[in-house]
């Protein structure tokens, strides 16, 4: 399966030697939100801990823009996943009490279908032939993972970013599939200021002469557009007073210097000159398009007739904790505050976690113990 | 000599009819604070109100990155400044008490010379040959200028963003040549962030095809990188918090709609389009990028063997107002407060205006009432 995928992508991503990656298949044809269908598409999914008998201790995770579903080593594949503390054995999610499945978001490129895998009717990649794709896509590649596992209600669906509005997908769409909810620096409608950052990322791909219409080769892939999406990524994602105390005024690292002009002169330089040599090859730049628009599109509201109240009323879901970050500029603090006062008006017992950590919107990577102690409370 | 100015420019800057402009001859040859020298170069102003007998009621005024000398409308040059309503007679800058003079920054391509302009020595634009550009030049254009009318002395020097640390590095280089002094929004050093936003602005601009090395031709100038600079740039001159009462997920307005794969489909999206289109054929890249590395370079603290305080001192400034903006993510109201501190702290009877106005770094061109009255208070 695995290398069935790998031929069908035109961009390589990271070399990974171990797997421990599950494959979804999806239902023949999978109706799009927006229209369209897939046929013979799949989820990639990576599980920790054991599901009970009655199937009822699935914690449900869903992913940012760009992670894979690897959020966690095993023996399967022991390199360090993307929530290595987070997930485990006594851990702040618990792998003892709970099944934890974390998928790959439909659109993606680790392993479920997207615009990168092969389309079953040409045998050649979707690229800009993917039908449009929507969050509440995303939303139903992880709904049809957990019934391809016999689960029929979830105890808690979590994601941070993306995976929170993942979540609330989720929820705007599937009455009674979830008991408990935690959305982690999500959105239940994206802000013009995030629709504007999003929509100049994609503007670099798309005008980068190498995109070639969607149809950029793996030995040229519009790595000036996708360098420049991942570096304003980096900006927005943390904050500027991280940044004063981590790099201040310092020069370039000796390694990240370059010659030409204006070439990097402070360390803050280098720092996103590192990452953007790193992303430029891991991420299909047609997924990031797709999955970038469908951000910007989601509206929750949209499922409960004009109504995020309405909308998580049907849901019936039980428990909320919604976590923010007062630094995080692309998800607003008051974004997260406005989203729990909905839940609480729908009648969930709500729990608002806003954090004072300065690490922006990227908080949830790096501040694992507060993070952790708040979701292991709610939790129980 | 503005025909003699505009055959020289790569790219020709917006139509105008009317032109107030003077031009100051800068001293031959005009050194630059990082080496090398200028020959034939000058500075063009404006100016409103009359300069007394005692030559000792100029307001010097230094603008931000993009802005010409035209920051008022006057019988020769009718069109609107773009500080209109904050100069006046009788108005928060009493152009029936003070001779105000605004200068062009030198590097810019608004009648100053700069990247744009004909090397005397080649007859050719000087490109990427223009020397080191350092907000220490553009204030010592400003000093030049003044010089120039027979001023030894300012009343007042003023300026918002770039202005403002224009001012700042006027101060640290020039001993008595300031009563008092004006800092809006600007930097005694670039932060990490501003750093961070400025040079991906630059790498949309170097990284374009159509740059060339510089040597872009006015039928092609690198107009994709300088699109994405200035959405980049309006995206953080602004703030998340006013887009959500102006913008809100309204739809794009459908002269702005286009065809294609991912095209904009919000307000927001066509807000920026409209600036971008604006700005491509008004100001020059090769400036553009000259000014902005200028301005990550700036350093308050150089002029003074390290210490703000110790630079201020030199200056022998009398009087300062520090005004900043809390929702200004470019220039941060802590920066603000640090450099009225500075002020305080060298012996300078100082005053620290923070303003809450939800426009962010712009405010000081939206909001004129409230920066006027501080204005108009400090000069009293």
């Amino acid at each position: 399966m695995r290398q069935r995928f790998q031929r069908s992508k035109p961009v390589e991503t990271q070399p990974q030697k171990m797997d421990a990656r599950r494959y979804a298949k999806l239902p023949d044809p999978f109706p799009m939100w927006r229209g369209g269908v897939l046929h013979g598409a799949q989820i990639a999914y990576e599980t920790w801990g054991e599901l009970n008998a009655a199937r009822s201790n699935a914690v449900l995770l869903f992913t940012g823009l760009s992670p894979s579903a690897h959020a966690k080593s095993s023996a399967e594949d022991t390199s360090e996943g993307w929530w290595e503390a987070m997930i485990g054995p006594g851990g702040f999610i618990d792998t003892n009490r709970y099944f934890v499945v974390c998928v790959n978001s439909l659109g993606s490129c680790f392993g479920s279908t997207g615009p990168a895998s092969n389309s079953p009717s040409t045998g050649a990649p979707y690229r800009m032939s993917f039908p449009d794709l929507s969050v509440e896509d995303i939303a139903r590649g992880g709904f049809e993972t957990l019934r391809s596992l016999g689960i029929a209600r979830a105890d808690t669906i979590i994601g941070p970013s993306l995976g929170g509005m993942s979540v609330l997908a989720f929820l705007g769409q599937f009455s009674g599939a979830a008991r408990r909810v935690i959305s982690i620096s999500g959105s239940a409608a994206a802000s013009p200021f995030a629709i504007a950052l999003r929509s100049i990322q994609r503007e670099a791909i798309l005008r980068d002469p190498d995109w070639a219409g969607g149809g950029y080769t793996n030995e040229r892939p519009p790595a000036t557009g996708m360098r420049i999406a991942r570096k304003l990524g980096m900006m927005t994602y943390r904050s500027a007073t991280e940044w004063v105390h981590r790099f201040g005024r310092e020069p370039v690292a000796p390694e990240l210097k370059e010659d030409g002009p204006f070439a990097p002169e402070f360390s803050i330089q280098g720092y996103l000159e590192a990452h953007a040599r790193r992303f430029v090859r891991a991420f299909d730049p047609n997924c990031y398009l797709y999955i970038s628009r469908g951000m910007d599109r989601f509206d929750l509201a949209k499922h409960g007739d004009g109504s995020n109240v309405e909308a998580i009323k049907r849901s019936r879901v039980e428990h909320a904790l919604v976590i923010g970050v007062e630094s995080d500029m692309l998800f607003a603090i008051g974004e997260q505050r406005a989203l729990s006062e909905d839940f609480a008006a729908a009648g969930v017992t709500t729990k608002f976690a806003p954090l004072d950590c300065i690490e922006g919107h990227d908080s949830f990577l790096i501040d694992i113990e507060r993070f952790g102690t708040e979701i292991k409370t709610f939790l129980g």
